[in-house]
């Protein structure tokens, strides 16, 4: 027997129709590449919106159609996060920090037929153009400069809106049809795209209106500081034009100072992004003191945040930051460190141990931990296995495959690729990437949590951590800094001081691994590139070993 | 092209499970019939949801079979809650205060096989029993004591749960498939059944979760005095569970005292219910002060909230009222009074007015106005005209209906029956039922908003207005008072005087048709039974009128 309720599809174009209806007031700010603000409002942006559909397929876009996107967080990319699934297509967001190669495997691997570029991005997208002869190109602001700098035959995107009337009618979706298309970075093999559909977009957006989620809602002003082309930046678009939240948008300028000033002028309440990012705004604040009284939650995530980072925030600015984890297979948000009412009763030193996990799992989401065997593992904070996820807005395969794949258990679980605890409490700990963890002398090193422990010192700006082989441990650790500038390099022997004081001895680096380096590779989102760290060791030894059998 | 996420379906046993995963150690606390209050955590109740399953199966309940609940809200009726459409059946919660009419009709139009009814409530439900020749009953505490009270043979829930194993594996279900079932009061024609899928009611408690909706989180201490056979406790027991919210549950003790103590006792921090309990509470309190500190935020609807009662709330006790409103049919969340950042920078004043307005429509449902012909209708705060909604959580059709029928538009809203306006920020405001309004002069008189004009006299308990046919002025309102206890009975000339600060001078009722009475009679769900208000006018009228010609 069926419920006889309304079979309302959960859509793309229904978040929208809500701003629109409800909050068309309510404001768009983004920050344009001269730095000057550009605003609308969600009535413009709606009926701009219209117009865009009514481009889209003009330009021969059809339902099921990649359409690509190059560009930073602006208005004009919120247009387009929701104009293109509204017509049934499918917005696909490339990251502007690919390699050349990447970018190309991608769109040819999506079969993009229109890419929208930002005019800043057009130097880095142009050396493909020609190898790209399929795709046609928009570009964002101003095309004649476009074409100066390479893409000519753009066509300008103010200009095709111009000459647009509003679609009247929106089509009638299945809630199942795919919205959106995000590849991973892909440290191992060529990069995998996650094909989301209507569905899974409308309930993580609903997901994110949640108070033990991401808390969105239309009394906040929300900064997303993560970039639209990452994992949807974290669904905080889709959630403030649900809840009817003032959107801010960075633009390309994501420095510490134009970020603190951007708090400032809009009054932003809720901001997100990565550690690195707010350990930039935290330093220019010192610097440069201004009114960001009006901030209050910070969601961080993207790699661990270190508890000095959690601290600072909040005994200087008053700011709850909340720590997040997810994966573009998971849309993105998988657990957030919502603290649980016997938490807040704990000390300080302990609700602060609690926000450094990764959290709770959200509403809507599943979790548990597994073994090496496929067998399920006890949440008892100790017990370290691969965290899986299942829910609405999980991942089932990857684009294109026909079958799920080593991702994804015999039951249909995600196979993250994280390892973690998770304590009684439900506190997800992620304790590394599964190919990061060093097993030395039989038992597990993690990296991310010796790198936390050296940002401890406030002479390190930045921390990894990797394995490289050891005749006698199995592995041994590699402690790489990246000095704070200004202060005085750490001394290693300093900093293994520091590390004795959470890990055993065995585990700890000899001096001779700990590298001061003047930075630490990195991959197109921003995540340190262990992979070439672990080569660059190898090589090293390879180079060392025939002669003299190991370093000491 | 369809999306590759996840085939996750939506159902109430992925709610209960996200509890009993999470959050094992939260308490679901339940005051017995005598007094006592019981206690358990979600991992106990889930483990008695799994033997209930098994008891349900062996008393041979098929996936489709309507097990009716005869209950005040207890551990016990949760429990049935989840675990009857856990096995693919229906849950059909029957209202208490029915009279024996309606109940009979209910439970043959429903087709329950099943009833499980509290001890206490057996002498209403005994009576019935022989012409229900098909139900077999289960009294949830003790069926000895039941079948003194007149249901011989009934079965024992304890009984059954101690004999019955846990079930091992939940049935695959179908997100569509029907879950609940409940009938609206209907106070024209025959009680109507609305249906409700798993999939209405997984995303009516995610919803439930949202900032701009309830707000419920596991933050929370949540007591909803709203029986849960009345529009399923306006979702909270489904909401609590999904986010792990401590549960606080009345049994039969709905009186301000036995209120007031447990929301002391057990640090309630949310409440929910209708005015007239929280009035009840607030006297209580008076009389005899206790520590209600807990208490932050409450939740009232089922009929227009006084200004007075907010604001009595907010001065003595810092506990914020939200005004929400919903039908049966509508799951029930259909708005809430959240107020918008604009309006909590105005004057304290206009604050208040906006909270007595039912408020912004909740993420996930669509409003609009139209008028008599169909029309939509302007958002200007101004136009009159009757609400439909629609969305995922909002019947489609009446439970045995081939057909929509009248309640539904021709493109498929649901015409609610409430006139209302909206104005620019998305505020509702129900003028009233559609047959309650009335009409004087040719223009519209709210009796919601006589109603609440009223009770601001001190010595108003109750208010009620209803319309009585008028040779002049087509009708004139007729304004019924239950005078307060203990304070001087109010005059005529007074309310009438209190009255003409809000309303024009024709809209006013004559000092005659100003009328102190004892009580106001109810319905089933404790709203005034306008109905037979006005069928006593017309009786008044029918007698007075041959000979007089209608009165002065």
């Amino acid at each position: 027997m069926y419920g006889q309720m309304m079979r309302y599809p959960l859509t793309v174009p229904a978040i929208l129709r809500r701003a629109a209806r409800v909050f068309p007031d309510k404001e768009v700010v983004s920050r344009r590449e001269d730095e000057g603000l550009a605003r609308a409002t969600y009535g413009e942006v709606y009926r701009r919106v219209l117009r865009l559909m009514h481009v889209l397929r003009e330009l021969g876009v059809r339902p099921g159609d990649r359409v690509g996107t190059f560009a930073w967080n602006s208005q004009r990319h919120l247009e387009l996060y929701f104009a293109i699934p509204s017509t049934g297509a499918v917005l696909h967001t490339l990251n502007v920090r690919l390699g050349r190669n990447e970018l190309r495997y991608i769109v040819r691997h999506a079969d993009d037929r229109l890419i929208f570029v930002d005019r800043c991005l057009v130097p880095l997208l142009a050396p493909l153009a020609a190898e790209l002869a399929r795709v046609r190109f928009v570009v964002l602001d101003d095309a004649r400069r476009g074409a100066e700098q390479g893409l000519g035959g753009a066509l300008d995107y103010e200009t095709l809106l111009d000459g647009a009337r509003e679609e009247e009618r929106f089509p009638e979706l299945d809630e199942n049809q795919a919205a959106g298309l995000c590849y991973t970075s892909g440290t191992t093999g060529e990069p995998k795209g996650v094909l989301y559909s209507h569905r899974s977009t409308y309930l993580h957006a609903m997901g994110s209106g949640m108070v033990d989620s991401m808390a969105v809602s239309q009394r906040e002003t929300v900064l997303p500081v993560v970039p639209m082309f990452h994992a949807n930046a974290w669904g905080f678009p889709h959630a403030a034009v649900f809840t009817g939240a003032k959107l801010v948008l960075p633009g390309p300028h994501l420095a510490g100072e134009p970020l603190a000033d951007l708090i400032e002028r809009e009054r932003v309440t809720l901001a997100a992004g990565v550690p690195t990012v707010w350990n930039l705004v935290l330093r220019s604040l010192q610097k440069k003191p201004r009114d960001v009284s009006s901030l209050q939650n910070m969601i961080v995530g993207g790699s661990a945040v270190p508890l000095a980072l959690i601290r600072a925030w909040k005994e200087r600015h008053g700011v709850t930051v909340t720590h997040a984890w997810g994966m573009t297979e998971t849309s993105p948000v998988g657990c957030c460190s919502r603290l649980r009412t016997a938490t807040l009763a704990l000390p300080e030193q302990e609700q602060l141990a609690a926000r450094a996990k990764q959290g709770i799992v959200v509403p809507g989401l599943e979790a548990r931990l597994e073994d090496g065997q496929g067998q399920e593992l006890a949440w008892d904070g100790k017990s370290l296995g691969e965290l899986c996820v299942r829910g609405p807005w999980v991942a089932a395969r990857y684009f294109g495959d026909e079958q799920p794949g080593e991702a994804f258990t015999p039951d249909g679980w995600f196979r993250t690729g994280d390892v973690a605890t998770i304590d009684p409490q439900g506190y997800i700990e992620i304790s590394d990437r599964k190919r990061d963890l060093i097993k030395s002398r039989g038992e597990w090193i993690s990296s991310l949590a010796m790198e936390g422990a050296a940002l401890g010192h406030a002479g390190v700006l930045e921390a990894a951590v990797t394995g490289r082989p050891d005749a006698l441990r199995g592995e041994a650790p590699v402690l790489w800094i990246v000095p704070a500038d200004g202060a005085r390099p750490p001394a290693p022997a300093e900093l293994v001081a520091l590390l004795a004081q959470r890990f055993e001895k065995w585990q700890l680096p000899k001096l001779d691994d700990v590298r001061l380096v003047a930075e630490i590779p990195k991959t197109s989102v921003g995540k340190f590139d262990k992979k070439l760290l672990r080569k660059r060791l190898l090589q090293e030894q390879a180079a060392v070993s025939p002669r003299d059998g190991g370093s000491t």
